[in-house]
């Protein structure tokens, strides 16, 4: 009776269970799963679930299910598929979807022609809604978020879209080029998937056509494959944070070595090396131990408020708000902003430092200190995004390792040079 | 000719623009907007950003906008309008409309009911669809986002929905019954905003009736709204972990400072009382000084490692992966894997300690300190997301503050404890 429960619900909810097992349960439930779900749901688990699903399943399950499947989807998968399924399955698709499938492999990741698909509903433009409506009832089905249709003329260039609801409101003897909207957003297939995503969002799009340098119409995106960036996007950024990837949560735990390590790892180098530069004034620190004690507070301070400036930023360059034209204003404001707190928090700091050491002197170096420390933060904070944007490619990740190993090392190196040339 | 310029573009164009502009650009580029574009790009704009927008519009300039509002989007608007500006619109309102103006009202933020709307095209289930393709040509204009209409009965109470593409492929004599679906997904009011946008994400939606609790159908939510959810939700989540709010790159200095100031004053706090734990070990430190330098990076891997382990954790939270049930065997694995990095990593850093410490005790003491802390942090990495979600309502702020604090002051306590206990 388990079969009958799981084969009852949605092949997403089916995915979804999949994903929050361990592997060997995993197969187990998969095998239950019928054979009609098995292309939706392969379609639907995340990357790092599929590959144990799909080492699960012989040949011919797999021919079975990817047979079933639209051009653009076999392409979504083939990475994941044994060459000798591909190479099977490719022989019954008909030369349209054969030059689909080969056209939806060639497109890089993260570009508009990876997330594309090729059902398009195409009408002329001089005929009446009368015989368009006609004509899609002969479809018998549309394709999924079909929430409008492509004009094209005789060379497939793209003319202008009908929305069903106006298709749906108009009268039936209306011409096609009297109603079709010619201000619609066509996307380019090496358009970036984010900003394609930012348009579907500005714009409120259900669907929108992509267009060849020629102006042809070529594909469709939609707004479920846009959701799925942007979920993505969103969540690859919150682990690149931490220096991580996605995981499969019951992966084995050398996987999760390998996930977890590298980035520790960098992390141990870039402290010892920041504790390296403070050893150097060890003999300072044998002559006031209490300095020991005071030095990680001006280090950690510089790194928190350098990593609140590297995080707005990071944000505005992200909706495109920042130009060269407001960097060095941006900059500034930063500054201020982070001179004012830091006065404020230095205060505070210094009264600590007072409590704990007994000394007026000791509590002027620590506040002088800290503003200076969260000024090289608040720059930095401003310069590396900046940075890594104009170069590129560099991940998200490294922004804060590089932030926080200039603002240990310099917030010991300030804090220790002052003490050694003041208190000494 | 810029006033050209701007009117000329999409009001969602135009809010980008105001939003990348000082406060007083901002209003002078507001004033050259077309009175006809104000409701729109008002609904558009940032919320910290349209404040300054309804500041330099007179009473009657924001009557006219917001009187040509749906009640709902009034509704989102409310908060920033001022009373006498509500009142007098809500005159011109019909009884029906008033009534969905309280209840927009009405809903907390965060929940279906604050962004549902009320444009919905209802149909019974005994005509034709002749007769509804005959009701909705006299509509005119569809509402956005109208994928599927609702078939209701008498007391309006939800039967089916009825896809448009459905209603175009099948013949007009079929009645409604016979082609809408009853295997629909249907909102309440009351539930989560996020969990609505999880359910449009997985089943691939464009819209979704909203019901009451005698299933009468109230309104209805757009994936339009659904992905502004998503995205700002994700936007709250980048800020929150720099203890931060959505902040205007324009905005006085003063409110920056507000903004900033509150978490960085937290961090200090913490940061002071693990460096008093830390100064009990005085005599110590002033023993054997290199500890002082060390102590950071014992301090820094525990709070690292347990970063990765708690963005993890919230991550697998966040998609509904973790239950009573695996919280245990998690805890495990995390345990495991930590384990195995901290064995791999404390090689690494006790050859740094025998390097700039020349003793093989020290080194000794760092390893263990070290695998430690990181156990420390893996097992408050687990519980503080799972506490924080039990009780509700801690902010994802608070964890990150948490576990730093945790993992510094244990950090230096076992290290310089076990230095005193082994070294000394
Ligand atoms: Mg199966
Ligand atoms: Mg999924
Ligand atoms: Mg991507
Ligand atoms: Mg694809
Ligand atoms: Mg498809
Ligand atoms: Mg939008
Ligand atoms: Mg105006
Ligand atoms: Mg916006
Ligand atoms: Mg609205
Ligand atoms: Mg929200
Ligand atoms: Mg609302
Ligand atoms: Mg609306
Ligand atoms: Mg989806």
């Amino acid at each position: 009776e388990i079969k009958a429960i799981v084969n009852d619900l949605h092949p997403s909810d089916i995915a979804f269970i999949l994903e929050s097992l361990p592997v060997v349960e995993r197969q187990a439930v998969w095998q239950l799963v019928n054979a009609e779900h098995d292309a939706d749901v392969l379609l639907e688990v995340d990357d790092w679930a599929r590959e144990s699903l799909i080492e699960s399943m012989d040949h011919q399950d797999l021919v079975a299910a990817t047979g079933t499947m639209d051009a653009d989807e076999i392409a979504d998968l083939a990475a994941d598929l044994p060459p000798d399924v591909i190479a099977e399955v490719q022989k019954g698709l008909t030369d349209e979807e054969r030059a689909q499938l080969i056209e939806a492999m060639g497109y890089p990741e993260d570009t508009v022609g990876a997330i594309m698909d090729f059902e398009m509903v195409r009408v002329r433009d001089d005929v009446s809604l009368e015989v368009v409506l006609r004509y899609l009832r002969r479809l018998h089905e549309l394709p999924d978020h079909t929430d409008q249709i492509f004009v094209v003329d005789r060379q497939d260039k793209l003319l202008g879209t009908l929305a069903l609801s106006r298709l749906l409101v108009s009268e039936p003897e209306v011409q096609v080029a009297q109603v079709m909207t010619t201000d619609y957003l066509a996307l380019h297939p090496l358009d970036s998937d984010a900003d394609a995503a930012g348009a579907f969002e500005r714009y409120d799009l259900v669907s929108a056509p992509v267009v060849d340098d020629q102006g042809r119409l070529i594909g469709r995106v939609t707004i479920a494959e846009v959701v799925d960036v942007i979920q993505e996007d969103s969540q690859e950024q919150a682990l690149s944070r931490a220096g991580l990837q996605e995981e499969d949560m019951f992966a084995p735990i050398l996987d999760a070595m390998k996930n977890r390590g590298p980035w520790l790892l960098v992390n141990l180098c870039t402290a010892s090396i920041a504790s390296f530069v403070a050893s150097r004034f060890e003999e300072t620190v044998s002559h006031i131990v209490i300095l020991a004690f005071l030095m990680s507070i001006v280090a950690g301070i510089g790194g928190n408020s350098g990593n609140q400036t590297m995080t707005m930023i990071i944000r505005a360059m992200a909706v495109g708000r920042i130009s060269g034209a407001n960097a060095w204003q941006l900059v500034r404001r930063e500054a201020s902003v982070t001179l004012l707190v830091g006065l404020c928090g230095s205060v505070i700091t210094a009264g600590f430092a007072r409590f704990i050491s007994d000394s007026w002197a000791i509590a002027a170096v620590m506040m002088i200190a800290m503003i200076g420390n969260m000024l090289i933060g608040a720059t930095l904070g401003v310069l590396i995004p900046i940075l890594r944007d104009r170069f590129g490619k560099d991940p998200a990740m490294g922004s804060s390792v590089l932030l926080t190993f200039a603002t240990d090392t310099l917030g010991f190196f300030l804090f220790l040079g002052l003490a050694s040339v003041f208190l000494i």
